[in-house]
């Protein structure tokens, strides 16, 4: 299956705890690039919520860091600003997972349903609708669009927390399995829950690739 | 294909230009995984030589990351110091790339083919020898082999300098272009090119995933 469509990966960091989930990044891209699709990635250029050690999963007093920065790892110094993003430029739009998406692209780890998004990340969102182009939304970050696509269809597995918080923003969570995804044909919008649920890196990949599957089925 | 292996993979911290490369080592724990094999991650407790900010390819001075805290957000914390790898418990090891690697288990990337190798490392890969189990590298860290294991086999891709200094340090070197691979029945070795070549992702899962088909064979 090939396909030519220009794809805008937007990440939040490097890593589970504190910023994109490596895993769940590498198989997107991998997915896209499988399918002849291109991508580019983005994150927005501010300071992390906090860094966390991943080895003890204590927050590092002290320490800082750049989304952007620590996105640039993941995708090998090819990636921009989320302020450049321009929806005219892509076909489709896809948000990988990890607490950086809850942290840093929004304070849904802190604030629930009372969070706030980052504004790039709203207008990105609210441009590819008006313009009638698909997103993907993988792991936590259902809850993320949820607080800013009314109504939303959306799924992040089975964790029953994340799933009432998202119900109180005004959307509906559909619990799923592995490879499970979730559609919303009005918003034009996929989701799937990754490592929301326990998964091998097998699964991942599977379910990161059912995603982009159906993403690009949607261009 | 199914296989019960259990394989320690060793890691060089998060990000291609201070640590190991992202994609190489998700890659790598994928193509184990899928065979059914088990992995366990581990890296050296040691500080990084230095920071490389992603973004602008520029060293972060003043700033200072630990190895084996780095690389533990690959490993999702699943990750244990290298001086606790013990040859016994395991049945392959396994080296994505990275410059991590030149810089962090080896002086490579500063002293060449007059380089130290992280004693740990060293000592990993000749366990793994005496014990005749097979050892995998990807990348740059065929070179980081060549220091230890005299006179191996090995492949870095094409690039001339890298090669040269591998066969000043008593290897030899063989060109290889994408998913090739270089098999040293002697040493039970196989090294990739991966990312040392100009690579798509897609071809650094190919090129990581037929290295790991080889490992796994010899075991």
């Amino acid at each position: 299956m090939s396909n030519s469509a220009n794809v805008a990966v937007v990440l939040s960091g490097c890593g589970v705890f504190d910023g994109a989930e490596i895993h769940e990044s590498v198989f997107t891209l991998l997915a896209l690039d499988r399918r002849g699709a291109r991508y580019q990635c983005f994150a927005p250029d501010i300071d992390q919520a906090h860094v966390v050690n991943h080895l003890t999963h204590q927050i590092a007093d002290g320490e800082s860091r750049n989304v952007l920065v620590e996105s640039a790892r993941i995708a090998r110094g090819a990636i921009k600003p989320l302020s450049q993003f321009n929806a005219q430029d892509f076909d489709a739009l896809a948000f990988p997972g990890g607490f950086g998406a809850a942290k840093n692209l929004s304070t849904f780890a802190f604030d629930g349903a009372d969070c706030t998004v980052d504004p790039d990340v709203e207008r990105a969102l609210k441009d590819m609708v008006a313009a009638g182009k698909p997103i993907a939304a993988l792991c936590i970050t259902p809850a993320v669009v949820a607080k800013v696509l009314k109504g939303a269809d959306v799924t992040i597995g089975q964790d029953p927390g994340t799933a009432k918080a998202i119900e109180a923003m005004g959307a509906h969570h559909t619990p799923t399995e592995h490879k499970g995804v979730v559609i919303d044909p009005n918003y034009k919008l996929v989701t799937a829950p990754c490592y929301m649920l326990d998964s091998t890196i097998s699964q991942i990949a599977d379910g990161a690739d059912a995603a982009m599957e159906v993403l690009l089925g949607m261009v």
